[in-house]
């Protein structure tokens, strides 16, 4: 592994710890996810960044169809006058919104509002379709590009056109509305969880920090490796104020009609900034088995030797057939280049294979969540029941020699396959990667939990927040529920409150701004 | 089945012979596949539009992967200069490009174009990434929103903001790029074939047709039921226009640099009004199975009696676990009201569960394609090898009867079933209804096969021409490649030249408007 100091990739991508920022540009470009668009704070995403999206969108979607709802598409362009309708909403986006005001010379007579969100133009037509109790609950979605014109941009963690998925639903009654709020949230959580790998502190937004138009919003906060607080997700409960302004109204059960409960919820292309800054290192990227897309590369040794390529070929036939996405790494650098290489871009396995591993009927496989230390030789071949009995014939099926391989390395799935030889149930090459896979997700889950946990400090007065902050963690604090103590840690520490855990249980009892009553547990830290 | 006639929805549905456009409206409104936005122009696309929408692009997402493109998402706004750097391709666009003069109340410094395609921020792109050979060929595609002002807009057909796929290719030499225009063209077609169930013509556009900007452009023709055609697709050979118009050159492995050669090509969400008017009747839609959101709909009958809830319930879980989209109407209407709604949804097979039926091991099922020609009766249990020895012991599961049941049926899926049945196969009501749904689709296919060639006349004279377009059909013509004969054939018959089909076999001599030499075959009609 030496001529990997040797290329100088790492060396290219600026120290993680000395300036976080430049590291993250240099790993997002390096990769080729993204590139800066011609128009100032938009991003292109090129085939690697948007891989990474569609595996994370087909994921979530399928969640938010099994919880039952229904995508929909609506119309990006919204008539102004739509905008003004709920007050604190057009506060909120109108000095950002992006406004089309001409058709080729002609100036259109209302100017329309590119979709900054569609809360408006779903309402009006909400307002249409709900008639009846009957029609409730109405449980919608929409993946879309939508607009707003920031001043200060980065790819993928603010970006002036950016993807999501918005929901949208109307309930009955405040109580529906809330479950309904608390439950897209908790899909968020799980979704952090099981597909990105990214562990995530969830609560309830102040009311500074809420929706522009939202009675309560719940998000989801992440930690990045400089310490800074990401919000990955927003969950709204809506109240009846959008339903108020655009009279959405259904007659109910007892014979009255009524406003309906709205919430809506949402996540955008930001998650994928997530990802980066909670699992990347010096040496790039480190990307969750279930949205890599490339989740094995197989790089050849002495590749110009008969038979290094049709045995890479094969292995990949084979692990592509079981649905594993794995590519051969066949340009004409050097095994080292394809190393370091295989490291920038994160992907969680790379499987080495050489005329020696080939004779030996094993693949040296380096997991990216381990580097070095996830240096492991696994049996290339399969063993089945029927291997049992004659085994003597095949010297590279040889069962003895198998256990030796698996019982030698201390990791949960080699135990596993282990016993599975052991008991005779065989052994599977695609079945072990696949197993891995999952154990390397769960691994990084662990670890970047753990990170979370030890960046978090209680701080119970001003100068333990300060010290707190300025030491890159989160501070769990108590607040006495004012804007003017946010304000204050705003202004003084460039930080900001980030949700109020459901967990309330009291840490002390002041506010650690201002020292009254402190009414709400709640994290203050730097924020993206 | 005498209920359907006492509802009324198809009533409600204009006269598809007397007003064709009125009954295009009706169904699209009443099956609630989409609705009007409030911009004039716009449509919102309802639960059950876009599930046909998420369909078909799953299935065409698969086959650009399968040819080796990558996804990608460009920005959608676009400086107003890049439009401005390829002569035809501005001219084509510009009178109908929504423009962003504002955000918020500030006046932006450069106007932004809202993407009306996007060759030309994708070009500016590609003359950063390209520098050798080395990277070609470059083939990426993405699925995006594009926005077209137009004045008549008509929903799926020719709204001012629709959805699409659009591919764009950089190749080393004229022929690659060639290869790949045809190529893609015939992706196209097959998709129709086997997704869609519509059959198309395909072949090269006129001067005077083909997109602003490229060199030549091919189409994918389909036949509507009122015999106008729809262009369902086009496939682009951009030459070196837009490679010389943003500087996208390589170096070669001759040493030199040269320009690239470009493909581009796209498909619409105007593929399901076309889905709608090659396979609707009078009932209403006719999905074809592949992209039906419900392929099949379980209508209990007399669903208060004693366990057909229950039986209708276990029967969608058994499909639903194979893969089937299956629901049950359990709504309190009547189910002759359920019949019709299921028939304008146009859900391919509905399926009539009642306590008689339940109690003879039957289920009686009704092909939306084939209405009350399509009604049978199929066995509802499943016949295993072991079902074979001791029948006797569940009358539900005799295979004599169900020998007779198969063999009653004059339908390919059933012979086959019935020879499986004969043969100790086996009998298994999922893989029965997987089969008839693929036969259901190819059924389709044939049926607007043969339309569209009942409906093609050839037209070797004026006075042919006007008959045949008259007639609302397609005139196989052949043409002098002069802009003038296109134009009166325009001013004179309303109709267009569509696309000159790949086999050029004269049918006769002279050009069929001006009578001087023929030198094209090519297809005259009425479009959308």
């Amino acid at each position: 592994m030496k001529e990997q100091k040797q290329v100088g990739f790492v060396q290219d991508i600026a120290n993680l710890n000395d300036d976080f920022a430049q590291w993250y540009t240099d790993v997002i470009l390096k990769t080729k996810l993204v590139d800066y668009g011609p128009v100032k704070g938009t991003m292109v995403m090129r085939p690697y960044g948007y891989g990474i999206w569609e595996l994370l969108r087909d994921e979530l979607d399928k969640r938010i169809k099994e919880t039952g709802h229904e995508n929909t598409y609506f119309p990006m362009f919204i008539p102004k006058s739509f905008l003004m309708k709920e007050a604190e909403h057009v506060e909120g986006f109108a000095p950002e919104v992006a406004l089309v005001t001409h058709v080729g010379n002609e100036e259109l007579g209302e100017h329309l509002v590119v979709r900054p969100t569609s809360e408006t133009i779903i309402c009006d037509m909400f307002s249409k379709w709900i008639k009846s109790y009957r029609d409730l609950p109405m449980l919608i979605n929409q993946w879309a590009n939508v607009v707003r014109m920031e001043k200060t941009t980065r790819p993928f963690l603010r970006t002036s056109e950016f993807l999501w998925q918005e929901g949208h639903t109307v309930h009955a009654t405040d109580e529906e509305a809330e479950f309904e709020t608390i439950k897209m949230l908790n899909v968020y959580v799980e979704f952090c969880k099981n597909i990105l790998a990214m562990p995530v502190l969830s609560g309830k937004k102040s009311e500074k920090e809420k929706f522009a138009g939202a009675r309560d919003t719940y998000s989801i906060e992440a930690m990045m490796k400089d310490g800074k607080s990401l919000q990955a997700g927003t969950s709204h409960n809506l109240g009846q104020n959008f339903a108020k302004a655009f009279n959405i109204k259904f007659l109910d059960k007892d014979g009255t009609h009524k406003f309906g409960y709205q919430t809506s919820w949402g996540v955008t292309t930001r998650l994928i900034g997530a990802l980066i800054m909670v699992h990347g290192d010096q040496r790039g990227l480190a990307l969750p088995p279930p949205v890599a897309p490339i989740q094995i590369q197989i790089i050849p040794i002495a590749s110009q030797k008969a038979g290094v390529k049709q045995a890479c070929e094969k292995l990949r036939k084979k692990l592509a057939s079981k649905g594993l996405r794995v590519k051969v790494d066949l340009t004409d650098e050097t095994p080292g280049f394809k190393f370091n290489e295989c490291e920038m871009k994160g992907i969680p396995i790379r499987i080495e294979l050489g005329p020696r591993d080939i004779e030996n009927g094993v693949a040296t496989i380096v997991r990216r969540d381990k580097l070095e230390d996830g240096k492991l030789q696994i049996p290339l071949h399969d063993i089945s029941k029927k291997d049992y009995g004659n085994a003597d014939n095949n010297p590279s099926h040889k069962i003895e020699k198998y256990l030796d391989i698996l019982q030698s390395n201390n990791v949960y799935t080699f135990k596993k396959f282990y016993d599975q030889l052991v008991y005779k149930k065989g052994y599977n090459i695609s079945k072990f990667l696949e197993e891995l896979l999952s154990e390397i997700t769960y691994d990084m889950y662990v670890k970047a939990e753990k990170n979370l946990h030890d960046n978090i400090a209680p701080a119970k007065n001003l100068e333990e927040l300060e010290k707190v902050i300025n030491d890159n963690k989160f501070a769990l604090s108590m607040w006495c529920g004012e804007r003017e103590c946010e304000e204050k840690v705003k202004k003084d520490f460039a930080a900001s409150s980030r949700n109020m855990p459901f967990d309330q249980t009291k840490i002390h009892d002041k506010c650690s701004v201002c020292g009254k009553d402190g009414k709400f547990k709640i994290y203050f830290a730097k924020a993206y």
